[in-house]
């Protein structure tokens, strides 16, 4: 009978960052009624069965119709193995033309199983040896440092401070880096409604921050999935849509803008690359390369349903999104509203006031740790997230971070209610 | 601008192994015209696109009847991210039941981005520390050669002998390994119709094989995507059927046996692991924390469609696939009868006669190279697969492979006419 241990397994299964992906979602599960501020999903109010059926139609029409496929093409397309780097890219490419202003060839694009794998798939790539390592914005998004330990490439941390990004931290923890013989690869960050900090970068820290990446040589990975759920300003430029020297790798997620259930994302990576034969291929070829030895290719029965959203949608999610979105400005507003009014300014409790995205962080003048997240959900019923697991060390020992994403406006008043008694209790 | 080069990427990357996947798909697509005795894709005779939806709505029904969901829940298990180790756990432990006479707990299963993923989440628990290897049956499936380099972990090559697996020098090779402080983790196998080989193991080879690994104390990772695909004889256990010691690690595909473009495959890994803090927990457990950081969980709607799939047939693909493999089992007499009758017995071209699968290999008496593989796409509208790209260094240099699983009868005649006039141009 075979005796394993986890220390006989991958060392990144002891880590605290996969552990606590696990915790959080454990947690969730068990406690299914509390008031969810700890989910990360989007909401369900537009989830329709009978949608995968019209956009999987949609999309085999299209194949018909507009790229001239003749039925045995079409079955092919959506039955067989496909081609690694994904079929949808032309659609994809038209979505970014449309929604964000960003010009590419669909031959930079890879689709993948959803952004995460994006993010793998670009790691893996950048991680060459022992030396490198990838800065990241803390607090940072779990998956990101969870990819990182998959493939033995430390990660950094760099301030937010006021701009979403500290250019002067980042300066001296790349300074720092290469002092002690470390290679760094690229940073990175979220620049709209950051997950956990709720931040964003306005224009000119963006630029400065390109202009940063020029100059120290690396490469920027910029991830978007809630770019698209301002609360009312108008949105910013991309990072990519700013990028003149080819320095944004761009993470693409379908899951909040059309179906999580459908595991699409993308990423582009028009940067050259020279082989050791001379040619200049795309980075998205060595992704691609990849990709065939992870996942070979993303479903196409999946690329199908996500392209037929797109052609119901004349490739606009920002359009498409516009009712999801006014409803997440809402509940934002009203998270900060009541927040507002359960605890009075110049208090010890205080909170950011984010532009847009599913995430407000609180800071309390009490340790918030998992076995105050324990109690508060049989105690109080109510879920949240430490902020302490998005820092991968120190950091966030005070802070709590809440989503708006899944609640309604009553279970918002209800949360919070719960939430005041929490803080009162600690602090009485 | 940014300016880069391979070298300063991942090394996998410059490998072999990636590169040869990506030159013979190149291949296959400049000469979509050539008898493809290349493709190792199932054949197209049965895909209806109707078919997708009647296995999604199954499903649903399913959700609703069997387990008893709210329509609010079979909406959210569709459309939602959903757990890691996947929805459809239950019915794949049903389909191991009929079909290979296997029971495991549903929770022993990880549902994957096809076995590929599954092969990889394996790999990239398995591989430790760096005196880590893996033992493979020579020649091997280039998937599992590649998904190796990407995680570092060295694949040793064993054998194939006349028995599948040549059990003497696997014992070699792992005293080998040991004497040079290597650990060697586990034997990739294919004990069913091999890709590339075609050899199968006999019973006995099945179970002395299982006894080496639990003498030396190694898992074996049993991939199986041919199994079903017998020409006629009664089908052998697979070694997890064999397996009283949780000594095997299953790799499954519904790629062949369903549909390819689901993407949806499979990992048993009932092995208990202990953990540091002393919990035993399972293999697929901590393969599911790997997974959730490379593609958070395999798509709802792909997993719906083949639990649809396996609800429609009784979880019994093999009886759905009795036309498919009566179809295959039809090609491989005609390839071989065929070969018989263009090359005479005692004479310098040689095969096999596999039991089953996709595949036969010939041997020439000239080098076999991908120039030639070129000359005869170009001359003689042929594909097929030099086996040198399966060997990872050196074997298979006067070796071709012939896939029988999406030719028509008539394309296997010309192609075999291609074939003996590509060898007397050679010869002569």
């Amino acid at each position: 009978m075979i005796d394993m241990t986890t220390a006989d397994l991958n060392g990144a299964l002891e880590d605290a960052g996969l552990a606590s992906m696990n915790f959080l979602n454990e947690i969730a599960g068990r406690y299914p009624d509390a008031i969810a501020f700890a989910a990360g999903r989007p909401a369900e109010t537009d989830f329709r069965l009978d949608d995968l059926h019209e956009h999987l139609d949609r999309y085999c029409r299209y194949l018909r119709e507009e790229r001239g496929l003749g039925e045995a093409e079409v079955q092919r397309t959506i039955f067989q193995y496909g081609p690694t780097n994904g079929v949808i890219r032309e659609l994809v490419a038209r979505n970014l033309h449309v929604d964000e202003g960003i010009t590419v060839d669909p031959e930079s694009i890879v689709v993948t199983v959803g952004c995460q794998e994006a993010m793998f798939l670009t790691l893996r790539a950048l991680r060459a040896r022992e030396a490198d390592v990838l800065l990241a914005v803390a607090p940072t998004y779990v998956g990101l440092t969870g990819a990182a330990r998959l493939v033995d490439l430390p990660v950094l941390p760099v301030a937010t401070g006021t701009a979403g990004i500290d250019l002067d931290d980042m300066m001296r923890t790349v300074r720092a880096a290469r002092r002690t013989g470390l290679r760094v690869r690229g940073c990175y960050v979220m620049p709209d409604f950051a997950n956990p900090s709720g931040a964003s970068m306005d224009t000119d820290t963006r630029k400065r921050l390109l202009d940063v990446a020029e100059s120290e040589d690396f490469l920027l990975l910029e991830d978007n999935p809630y770019g698209l759920f301002h609360t009312g300003q108008d949105r910013l430029p991309t990072l990519k849509a700013l990028d003149h020297g080819r320095r944004v790798v761009y993470l693409g997620s379908y899951a909040k803008t059309a179906l999580p259930g459908v595991r699409v994302g993308y990423v582009v990576a028009d940067q050259p690359v020279r082989t050791r034969s001379g040619e200049t291929r795309s980075l998205a070829e060595q992704l691609g390369k990849i990709k065939s030895m992870v996942t070979v290719n993303t479903s196409p029965v999946a690329q199908a349903i996500v392209g037929g959203k797109l052609l119901a949608t004349d490739c606009s999610l920002a359009a498409a999104n516009e009712g999801i979105r006014a409803r997440y400005a809402d509940n934002m507003a009203r998270m900060l509203a009541g927040l507002a009014r359960r605890f009075p300014a110049g208090g010890p409790v205080t909170w950011n006031a984010p532009a847009g995205g599913f995430f407000v962080v609180v800071t309390v003048p009490f340790p918030v740790d998992d076995e105050l997240l324990v109690h508060s959900a049989e105690q109080h019923r109510l879920l949240w997230t430490p902020m302490s697991h998005f820092y991968g060390g120190t950091g966030g020992e005070h802070q709590l971070r809440l989503s708006v994403s899944v609640v309604t406006p009553a279970e918002i008043e209800t949360g919070l209610d719960a939430l005041a008694a929490l803080v009162a209790e600690r602090l009485g």
